[in-house]
């Protein structure tokens, strides 16, 4: 192998860069040609790409985001688009390809994989929802961005008789919501793992206001409920203000946490390695602080659910 | 003078705490008994107050809110209300009060010292609309706050193709859109003070973005317009995506930074400085670095807007 | 059991608060007496203690410290210091103990299970270096403290033909050195399990200058040695300017991250949940993300070095 | 003028990237070319310099230090290397210059001035230590850095029976030691501005520590004392542990705040302006909340000193 490529795909994520810039470092070591692919499949299919040395990947490893930009591509999941990215990587001379990206991403390597071309996914996606890794990339960065903010708002919610409700990213999994609320001693976290009674919630909130606490905090995970439907509810129920924050694309970027940095750099090296040594259609994972590789396959069917640990404590520790 | 009372009301925001430290080590140093209100006006009605010593308040400086709490009271704006905060007052032996807050806040203030009871009035307001003070308490850390965020959501904005919008918050105040803007090399700062046609704004979106830049910034002053509605617009001139991300309380708390502390503890001790010397009815303000006293029947008569060159600034090193 | 106790010993660190809490939210809901001393075992000794409730733990999660303050107590690695305390123990009727801290606070720890007296550990350090634990309580931050320091000094560096020696903490163990390194871009990490050739260090680094990168880091773990030597030597070989700074207890403290939180909440329910449960004389920790127990006398006879990986990789991202 | 030049020189603050980029825009606005001199004079008498365009500017906004690096320059204090930058400029066709630094660099500035080369300075220094500018740029980032940093120290100090001297830069100014003492409610501020007697101050300490107050921070200006000296004093006079923290470089880096951001964006845009309407050899500077210029000659003569108020208030919310 002479040449490989790598691109980002799907949702950025803090991390990304450090695990581009391992990969190239690593790759520069073994004395292999690498390119970034720009947009995700998008660039990949028209060959938009451009060869990465150590220059262009230097003062990136703490910025959030991804350099080499990132895309969804619709085009690329059919088998025409497919084909048109394997002619393009043949055409380059790429070898091997290092995905970055959640699992419809990690889907399509799976389907390039497949057809035969050597590849090799990292799991990237602040959800925490991807198997066979114990923390996908930029999980960690999120929950920072998320504690920074709640925090905040405590603030405000203490010094006001005031609930707030606040909506964190999540898509199917509650991870986000769980962590989060524990992190931030937040009453209740609401996920898609547990169902809820909201009529319950409201009664305990209400007890909790005649022991005098005022103010309480509800972490929800999106897409579990409407954040000022569930507000209204328990305005009132209780009677004191409620207000909604939907926290958003804030929760993505900004500088990476050592976490991330370091999962990433762990992660961009193992790829490149896997692609060397000549394994091929793999996620590269973290599993019991070691880096291990699963089969695209695996991981496409799998499914990643929150720890119930998890998920209990942040019940034993709310209200 | 034996005693006097301090108050926070209305929205709360960082600096408060290091404020009311500063009153107290003052008060305190000067043999002054100071008592601490809580919940604003509604406290004053009520008689809910606390002795404040040097104990109380230690440990506090930098947290934002307000540990006294704050609170709106319609009853307060009554003149029985007012009546009732007075005999309460007398009840109390306090012969002086500061209070902390907006322009809501300082109306009561003036109300009080209209029935003749001296009272000092610190501007408190992330909104910066507060006249007769070069900036109000709580403004920089809101700020900061802001371009925390919007630094993060630049990060997944130049990653993919995507516009935002980003909703600030500053009631009839751009100052907040504007700086901000300026802070984060937004392309657009959409503020109250000045007119703005969408149409041109998309179609200098859309020049950009035929030069290549496929990614944009657009802060909205709270109360300008509809997010959604302008990030539709956008969306449908120049094709890209665009979300939309509306702060949110969170801008409001969180350790205050070193001029909210700075200028909290100036105010702090002027307050208490004053009220001894017996003066009254007063503001303390920000007025070229030094700390100056204004009635405060002038500052509820005034009215604030951001600086000219300020707004011009933000326009320029847009787009 | 009925009462049970709970102290922070040795070199505090960021999550002993939200330990602390745990602990005693899940003693309450256990319906379990639990009080807090002071001053790690110079309280036990005196039994300085008092009860702690739902509100005393309220609006601690987020601070860094201990609010059970800390201590060294030479006294109580006497055996009469140890019997001074068990009979406190036994006066005040507390029936087991949860400690919180390093080697030396764990050491004393199993003298009190030996001495028959039912005890959990909990293993605080920042410098990771307390074996049968991924990672000790106050890791994740203490990096994330180390990089945002790191990070600035870089633009200082890179404005400049600087390069910086950067001393961190870790005693014997060159894991915050290693982490940071990766974590920052740095050139070297210099660590205690590792010998390494200062000339070769600066033949390498005067290679990359006459390759144009003007600037370098060297994060050197405390005891491997002096900054200022290592300074002069870089100077001396390649002539620009070298500064040392070393970072000293800033890297301590601050608001822990989502990592040490979580952590800190699992370790101090898990610890009185085996108390509780009858058993002692065990230490927590976390092992593939499960918290489990080792005996104390297993932790104090045991020793942790960093992955040789993570030793490896500071090296290929290095120069 | 059809040119212009810009360079950063002395050492380097955050907000200087800011600066630039508005300059730059700016002077692109105005139909005029700009240059950039790598690390200052230094590259002004080599003719090392690039064209500035819009894209070069972009996405440095929020970074700390400066992308055009940063250098003193001994040969250009001498006549025959200013004569060499003078033939410089005529031969690269540069007509005005934008000189971003300290007043080392201003001096520089003004020499050519009095060559009769059009020169604006633009203030930069965390020191504060300017005169003829409220503020000098980096001065409220570095604050903030520091305060973080004591912030987390305060953590540890408070957890254990310990005092902390921490020295914080400023050379011959207490502005930032004063500032950050008030910010962080340290107990004390040593300051060049005022004499002070360490036998008193360890009384006072003494004093509080008999009732029970047994951690204290100092926050030592640089060139003050040596911390390690006044540690000593403290220990030996109260008698519990003392350590001494250098900030360092720490300080100088890091993402602007929003203060640094806007002051920056205004010096930029100012210099440009003067440049082009002929006026020349003028600072400009942050006068009553405006960007006003004054005479170079008179920043060289002049002195500035923190003002009183500050330095008294840091002694009255001290011990």
């Amino acid at each position: 192998m002479k040449k490989i490529g790598i691109l980002s795909s799907g949702g950025d994520c803090s991390g990304m860069n450090a695990t581009i810039r391992s990969a190239v470092r690593t790759a520069l070591r073994m004395n292999m040609e690498i390119v970034g692919f720009r947009k995700g499949y998008l660039g990949l299919m028209k060959g938009d790409c451009f060869t990465l040395d150590s220059k262009v990947v230097s003062g990136i490893l703490h910025r959030g985001g991804t350099f080499l930009q990132s895309a969804r591509s619709p085009e690329f999941r059919t088998p025409e688009g497919q084909q048109k990215a394997l002619a393009m990587l043949k055409e380059l001379g790429v070898e091997g390809l290092v995905v970055l990206g959640g699992d419809g991403s990690l889907s399509g390597a799976l389907a390039l994989h497949r057809l035969g071309f050597p590849v090799i996914g990292i799991p990237c996606s602040i959800d925490n929802d991807i198997p066979f890794t114990d923390m996908a990339l930029g999980v960690d960065t999120a929950l920072n961005n998320i504690i920074y903010a709640v925090d905040c708002i405590k603030d405000t919610a203490s010094s006001h008789a005031r609930a707030f409700v606040i909506e964190v990213m999540g898509r199917n999994s509650g991870y986000l919501a769980s962590v989060s609320a524990i992190a931030t001693g937040a009453e209740f976290a609401l996920v898609p793992e547990r169902e809820f009674d909201l009529a319950e919630i409201c009664q305990q909130l209400r007890a909790r206001y005649e022991e005098g606490r005022d103010n309480a905090i509800i972490i929800l995970a999106e897409g579990v409920g409407n954040g000022q439907t569930i507000a209204d509810s328990i305005k009132d129920a209780i009677g004191f203000e409620t207000r909604v924050t939907v926290l958003g694309h804030y929760q993505r970027g900004g500088a990476p946490t050592v976490f991330d940095r370091l999962l990433g750099s762990r992660f961009g090296k193992k790829a490149v390695e896997l692609l060397i040594s000549g394994q091929q259609g793999l996620m590269v994972g973290l599993s019991c602080n070691a880096i291990l590789a699963t089969p695209l396959a695996d991981v496409i069917k799998g499914e990643k659910r929150p720890q119930d640990e998890v998920l209990r404590l942040a019940e034993v520790l709310g209200i």
